[in-house]
């Protein structure tokens, strides 16, 4: 909650994002505008504890600041300040704290003479933009016609601020810097993403628990949030605390207790990803890779060769989808494949080592399984996915069951492939 | 306003969306479901007059629930409905209708069969996501543990959904086309949209002026937005009026209409993926592909594997990184790397030759350039990429400049060479 000081101006620590524009309420549209302002308020140690999008609504938009003010000390507006009947921001912010509107005659001087400096002339609908609520201090725009504006009130702070990101960010920059560094007090708060393969949500979740309680205690307290995303989980951790150092390296110690806990199954702690991180372990032992790939067509490639500085391992892959295409580029007997079948453990584990052989790699990759939605069979259903590697020092194969679409289907069994070789890299 | 018939169930015309989640209030992770729900409750003609996102926190769901409930008749909630204790949307949704929890020991039944079927135990918390509020009806989630719930109350509607996008869509189309259906008005809005290449933005814009007129006029007025996206651009066509099949057909005449005047620039209408559309014009034609990718890596194939059945035109391709395997693998001379570089059209020709010869196909396409961020000279700077296409009947070669990051590159370089090959097999 916001701390209040008698005498002092209110220390801001909670903050609301309205985004205000009926075409953020289509499927066409999205609010972006908050990402960047929350990433700014949060590296003042600033929360961002709500955010809504309002159309281009009086009524409505009166309602929702009516609503968030009280829960706040640092409500931000995005949007709805243009000269047009349906920008609304301006003139409802007036209603909701009950400062009368006057018309700004320097804003609307500056105005005209960018309007003149075009060889234009100001139509007067332009003048709305430059009727400001009582006691609200104007923040110019060097980039548009409509200026922000900066409003105190007895809780805490609204700031207005305009829709175009090019003109918002800007302006929202010159407060980070000046008026809000002033305001937030001296707490700061950091985060940290860490990946992690090999368990599920609930199965991290219950590995976690001692940590949690642990961090609960803790003086500098830590958050966590379990995020489960395709063919691996995010876990967040938050601190906030007066001294950005404390925070730091409170939230290191974190990520090292993770680390001790899930061991390999947590590949990253830094934002790296796993193309990223394999690239790294092949690179370390001087190790170039080749694929032969299946029914990932490609993307296992195509996600090592997403990396800068992938040219270092990548040296070719192949996609073979027909079963001609296993033996004439990989060498897969075709009496293995009539044998086994083409999704089969001994076809990946013969495509990698097919790939290593003819294109003169030190790890090779295997992949064979049906994407679907056709050719399943109850033996063989869809998601089916083999997968083989080979290192200079080791071999694996396994058969996994993926869940999800033709392109679920791809993309785990391209992190699945991803994630054996880093785990042989790693323990070679 | 929500339409109240005594004794009828409320009639469904406004709805707001709540998105629940603490990671959705961080700088890294924006909610996109609510552009997905709100594309389809407007295809019922139900408006989405509000959303938010709100932390994991039952009291301020509850509060921002309470809030809402009264100004709509439909509230969807999505996400905050996984196995652990920051998952608090059940329970807030219990206490804001008073209506108490019990567990539901079908879903328990279920989510421990889908646990066992991996050859796992269910962890104990997973017990939660079997907890519903009284009279709450169970929506089934084949793709995940936590099922849906749909709860009618006095003034309307609330559901929840999961917030893995691939178990909410699925769960999302079940009701579009049953529950929400019956109980929404007979107002319909419609939308299409038009994908389109070798156009900019405000080219396109220019050359829809006299179209964008006469829409405005008509009887069912057609409204229209263009929206730049990597490697080509939508434009958005939408209208609504009280019979589906006026809108339909208003709709259908005006893609005609675009389709006039854009010619082959408009390359599909229906929702159709480039990859699609490609795939689509080879197996009408019995042809098969196959691609010798360089700075692609493999994303090419990838993207025509992503269409299910592609096993019908994609028999091989190769992913040849390194000059030798250019060399090697597609036969591209030795000599002419070194006399125009990798990165040439004299190179591009040859790789697309290469892979339709070795490969044995009938449509061969080369890829070769500057990804970045190194490699860049001034004559070769990064962007650059060479790509040519080989039919039976045609070849093509062409150098482009693309701008953005490395997987930028990447993309519209997947998405030129698409292209290249949808013209010249229209053509054909």
């Amino acid at each position: 909650m916001a701390v209040m000081t008698v005498g002092a101006p209110v220390s801001l620590s909670r903050a609301a994002i309205l985004a205000v524009g009926s075409e953020l309420l289509t499927p066409l549209r999205i609010d972006t505008n908050s990402l960047h302002i929350t990433e700014q308020l949060n590296s003042l140690g600033i929360d961002v504890v709500f955010k809504a999008v309002i159309g281009d609504n009086r009524e409505e938009l009166v309602h929702a600041m009516r609503e968030v003010l009280p829960r706040v000390d640092l409500l931000v507006l995005s949007g709805g300040l243009g000269p047009t009947d349906d920008d609304v921001t301006r003139d409802a912010v007036s209603e909701v704290l009950g400062r009368p509107m006057r018309e700004d005659e320097a804003i609307t001087d500056r105005i005209r003479k960018r309007f003149e400096s075009r060889g234009w002339t100001m139509p007067e609908i332009n003048r709305r933009q430059a009727m400001v609520p009582d006691g609200a201090e104007v923040l110019p725009n060097p980039n548009g016609t409509a200026p922000g504006l900066w409003i105190e009130h007895d809780r805490g702070v609204v700031v207005l601020l305009p829709g175009p990101p090019r003109e918002l960010k800007p302006m929202l920059a010159q407060l980070i810097d000046g008026r809000l560094r002033v305001r937030c007090g001296t707490m700061t708060l950091r985060r940290r993403v860490i990946r992690i393969t090999g368990r599920t949500e609930s199965h991290t979740d219950e590995a976690l628990q001692t940590l949690y309680a642990e961090w609960n205690r803790a003086e500098v307290p830590i958050a966590a949030t379990i995020l489960a995303a395709l063919g691996q989980i995010e876990l967040h951790l938050w601190a906030r605390c007066d001294a950005g150092p404390v925070v730091d390296s409170a939230l290191t110690r974190a990520v090292e207790q993770v680390q001790e806990v899930l061991g390999l199954d947590a590949y990253s702690a830094d934002g790296r990803l796993l193309e990223e991180v394999v690239g790294e372990l092949l690179a370390e032992r001087g190790f170039r890779i080749g694929v032969g790939e299946s029914c990932t067509g490609g993307l296992i490639t195509s996600r090592l060769t997403d990396v800068p500085g992938s040219s270092r391992y990548v040296d070719r892959s192949v996609v073979t989808y027909s079963n001609a295409a296993k033996t004439d580029l990989l060498d897969v007997p075709a009496s293995m494949i009539e044998q086994h079948g083409a999704v089969s453990e001994p076809v990946a584990e013969a495509m990698a080592d097919g790939i290593r052989s003819v294109a003169g790699v030190d790890v090779g990759i295997g992949v064979t399984g049906i994407a679907g939605p056709g050719g399943g069979t109850p033996e063989k259903p869809v998601g089916m996915v083999c997968i083989a590697a080979v290192t200079p020092s080791a071999r694996r194969v396994r058969t996994a069951k993926f869940i999800g679409g033709r392109e679920q289907v791809k993309y785990q069994a391209s992190q699945a492939a991803l994630d054996m070789i880093r785990r042989m890299l790693l323990k070679s």
